[in-house]
C-alpha cells in the first residue's frame, strides 16, 4: 500500500477500506507518512468527504493510535457530555454536579482552552487549590463515591487526531465534517464513555456558522456513536450571543452557582436542562425526556444541586466558600464600563466579538505557554431583546491590564441595535438521536 | 502575509493576487513554507482550478526562480517545439534538422526522460561520441552557424517548477492541467525561445486521456504564452498507440533517419510536417501554414534534411556515418518475435503498455540513477487497421536481457483485434492559437 494512492483514491472521490484508513493513521503517527502526504489527504477529504463507513473507522483509528481510559471499575452507566464550544460556554460546570446529585456517575475528562477565554479545566482552576490532576485511582474512587470527578485530558489519549489536528490547523483543513466528527468522537470513546450527549453549538460564537451545517455535524458524530456501539444524542444549541452574563473563568464559575442556585440566565438555563436530561435519560434515571427535564428544573429552582458543586469542590482540594462568598474568587482591579451609544432593542450580539474582548482583557490565551487571568472577563449586562437607552451600560469589562480601549471598542461593536423589538431567539434548534 | 490563509482562499475558490502567488513560490522554494502547506495547496488547486492570470502569474514565479537563457546573442526568431509526451515520440530529432535546413534557427534544451525509454538527449547520446553538453558559447555559435542546437537542460532552470513537481509527484496533484501548464511552459519561457510550438498528446499512451482534457491543456498553455509574450500555437496529436514503428533509443534515432528521408511512418510524418509548419510561419520563413506545409513535404520527400541531421551529429562530436550505415548504432544481443494468437484488423494498441514493454527490455529508467539500455526497445511491425493472421509477427523486442517473457506477455496484450476494418485514426486532432 502507498499513500500516494490514497490520496489518489481519495482524490477522485472513491471509498477508502477500513484497511487503507488504518495505514494512513498509522503511519502518520508512525512518522512512516510524512506530512506533505497527509495535508494532500486532508485536503482531498475537505472536497469529497467521507461516507459514515469511512469517518467511523477513521474514529476507531485515532481511538486505537493510543491509549483508552477503562472506566469499567465504575458502577452504572457512564455518560460524557461534549460541547463543541462557544462564548460564554460554563455548561460542564453546571452539569457535573446537577447530573450527579441524580445519582448518575459523571466521569469527566476536559481539556484546557487555547481561545477566547480557558477551558473547564482553566475555570475550574480559578478557584483556590482546585486540583485537576487526579490520579486514576482517586480518580474512579471519587465517581463511585460522589458520582463525579474531573481530570485534565490524559497526554496519551489519541496521538494521531492530535497530530493530524496541529496539521490540519496550518493547512486549512480544519473545516471538514468528518475530520470534525472523527476528532471530537474520538477523544469521548477514548476518555472511556458509554454514552455521549453532545451540545453542537451553532452561529457567531461557534465553529459551526449555519444551522445546516452543525446539524450535518451533529448527524455525523450521531452516526459514528452508533457505528461504535456508544449511545450518542446530539443537541443543536444557539451560539448566536454568548450565553448567560458571564465570559471569562472566575466569572463564570461565579454564573455557574447562580445557575445552580435556579437564578442562571433564561438561555443557559434551558440548554443545560436539556442536556442534562439526555444525559439521564442516556444515564437510565429516568424513562423519558420530559419526566428528566421536569425533575432537573426542580432541582435547580430548590437550588439544591450548589450543595453537590460544594462537594466537587472540596474533593478536588478546592476552597469550597468560594460558593456561598463569591467575591473570594480572584477579582481584577479595573472594572470598566461600556456604555451604548445610541438607543433602540440589542438586535444581535456577535459572540466572537465578545470572546475577543474577553481574550484582549487576558481571560485567554493565543498560545499553549500563555497564562490565564482568571479573573478578567466580561458581565454583559445587555442582552438580545433587551431595550437600551443611550448611555446605558452595555457590558462591565474586568482586567488587571493597563489599556483596555481595544477591548471596549471591539465590546462596543460587538452590539447590534434595531428600533422594533427583535423576535426571541432560539436556545434549541434540534435533537438528532 | 500568512500561507494558510492563502490556501484557505484558494480553498475556497477565490482567486490568488499576482503578490499571493509570488510569495507561495518564493517563500517554497526559500524552504521558508514548509511540503505540507504547498502540499495541501496543490490539492486545492487541483480541486479549484486557477484562472488565466493566476496560472500565467504562477508560471512566471517559476520563470523567476533561477536562470533564464539569454538568447539575444542568435539571430533570427528562435522558435522552440515541446512535446507533452508519448511512446515512440523522436519528433524532436526529426524536426531539429528539418526546421533548421529552412534557415530558422533551433536552439533546442532537451530533459533526460524517466520513463518508459529516455528522452530527446538519451536518444541523441545512443550515437557514439554525441555530446550533449555544450559551454553556452558554443551552443549559440553552432545555432547561428548551423541553425542548430542541443544541449540538456541547464540545473537552475525553474528550480521552484522542480521542487514542487517532485512534490506533486507524491501527493497525488500531478493531473491539474494549470499545474501542468504552468510547469511545461516556464521551462519554454527561462529556455529563451521567443515563440512555441507545443504538441498536447491525447490518448492510451498520453498523460492526457481524452480529447476534450487535451485541448483544455494546449488552450490553457496558448493562454500562458500569451500572457507572456510569447507566441504560442498549440497541436493536440493522436497517442493513442505509439508513434511510428520504432520505441527505444538507438531505434528511434534509425526511425528519424527514415523520416528524413522521406520514407516515415503515414502518423509521425504527418504530425512531424504539422508541427514543422507552425514553426517555420513563427519563426517568419513562411507567410502560412500550407505553404509551410507544402515545401517541408517536399525537403521530406527530397531527404535532403538527412544531410542536416548528418552535420547535426558532426557538430556535437558524434559518428555522422550512423546515418548511411545504421548497423552502427548500438545493437542489441537478442530480437524476439510477438506472435499474433489471433486474427483480424488491428483495432487499437495501447501505447503505454508498449511503453511498458520497452521499459522492460532497458530502454527506460524507473529512477534517475538507472542506465539506459540504447539497443533495448520494440519494433512494431503490425499498427493499428493492419490485417493480421494467426502467428503474423506483431512486434519484434529487442533487448540485452535474458528474460522477456514479462515483456512479451505485455506487448501481446497492448494489441487489439476487430474483424471489421477499424476507422482510420486522426492524427491531428485541433490546432490551438
Amino acid at each position: 500500500m502507498r499513500a500516494v494512492d490514497l490520496i489518489q483514491k481519495k482524490k477522485r472521490g472513491e471509498v477508502l477500506t477500513k484497511d487503507e484508513i488504518d495505514f494512513l493513521v498509522q503511519g502518520y503517527v508512525n512518522d512512516e507518512i510524512p506530512d506533505y502526504q497527509m495535508s494532500a489527504f486532508l485536503m482531498a477529504v475537505y472536497f469529497q468527504g467521507m461516507n459514515k463507513r469511512e469517518t467511523a473507522d477513521l474514529t476507531l483509528a485515532f481511538v486505537n493510535s493510543g491509549d483508552q481510559n477503562d472506566l469499567s471499575a465504575i458502577q452504572g452507566i457512564k455518560v460524557d457530555k461534549h460541547s463543541s464550544g462557544g462564548v460564554g460556554d460554563k455548561l460542564s460546570l453546571v452539569i457535573i454536579p446537577l447530573v450527579a446529585s441524580l445519582g448518575i456517575p459523571v466521569a469527566k475528562m476536559s481539556g484546557r482552552g487555547l481561545g477566547h477565554t480557558g477551558g473547564t479545566i482553566d475555570k475550574l482552576e480559578s478557584i483556590e487549590g482546585f486540583q485537576t490532576v487526579l490520579d486514576p485511582e482517586t480518580f474512579i474512587q471519587n465517581v463511585n463515591t460522589y458520582k463525579m470527578a474531573i481530570v485534565g485530558q490524559s497526554s496519551n489519549l489519541t496521538p494521531a487526531d492530535k497530530k493530524i489536528y496541529a496539521l490540519r490547523d496550518v493547512t486549512a483543513t480544519v473545516d471538514s465534517i468528518p475530520l470534525i466528527a472523527s476528532s471530537i468522537m474520538s477523544k469521548k470513546i477514548a476518555s472511556g464513555a458509554d454514552c455521549i450527549v453532545l451540545d453542537v453549538k451553532v452561529g457567531s460564537g461557534a465553529f459551526m456558522k449555519s444551522v445546516d451545517q452543525a446539524i450535518e455535524l451533529a448527524e455525523t458524530m450521531v452516526e459514528i456513536g452508533k457505528s461504535l456501539n456508544r449511545k450518542t444524542i446530539a443537541v443543536v444549541t444557539d451560539m448566536s450571543q454568548p450565553l448567560g452574563h458571564e465570559v471569562g473563568n472566575a466569572n463564570e464559575v461565579k454564573e455557574t452557582i447562580e445557575i445552580l442556585r435556579g437564578k442562571g440566565a433564561e438561555d443557559e438555563t434551558t440548554v443545560v436542562l436539556t442536556l442534562a436530561s439526555y444525559m439521564a435519560v442516556l444515564g437510565g434515571a429516568f424513562n423519558n425526556f420530559d419526566s428528566a427535564y421536569l425533575k432537573l428544573s426542580q432541582i435547580l429552582k430548590a437550588g439544591s444541586a450548589v450543595e453537590k458543586f460544594k462537594e466537587l469542590i472540596r474533593i478536588q482540594g478546592g476552597n469550597p466558600e468560594v460558593v456561598d462568598a463569591p467575591h473570594k474568587l480572584p477579582q481584577s482591579k479595573y472594572h470598566i464600563e461600556v456604555k451604548a451609544s445610541e438607543s433602540g432593542y440589542v438586535s444581535a450580539i456577535d459572540a466572537e466579538s465578545i470572546g475577543i474582548t474577553a481574550m484582549l482583557l487576558g481571560a485567554g490565551r493565543e498560545k499553549k505557554e500563555d497564562q490565564i487571568d482568571f479573573s478578567a472577563g466580561v458581565t454583559m449586562v445587555k442582552k438580545v431583546g433587551d431595550d437600551v437607552n443611550t448611555g446605558d451600560v452595555l457590558c462591565v469589562l474586568h482586567t488587571n491590564r493597563k489599556t483596555w480601549e481595544e477591548a471596549s471598542e471591539v465590546c462596543r461593536k460587538a452590539y447590534s441595535f434595531t428600533n422594533a423589538k427583535p423576535k426571541p431567539i432560539t436556545y434549541i434548534y434540534k435533537v438528532i438521536r
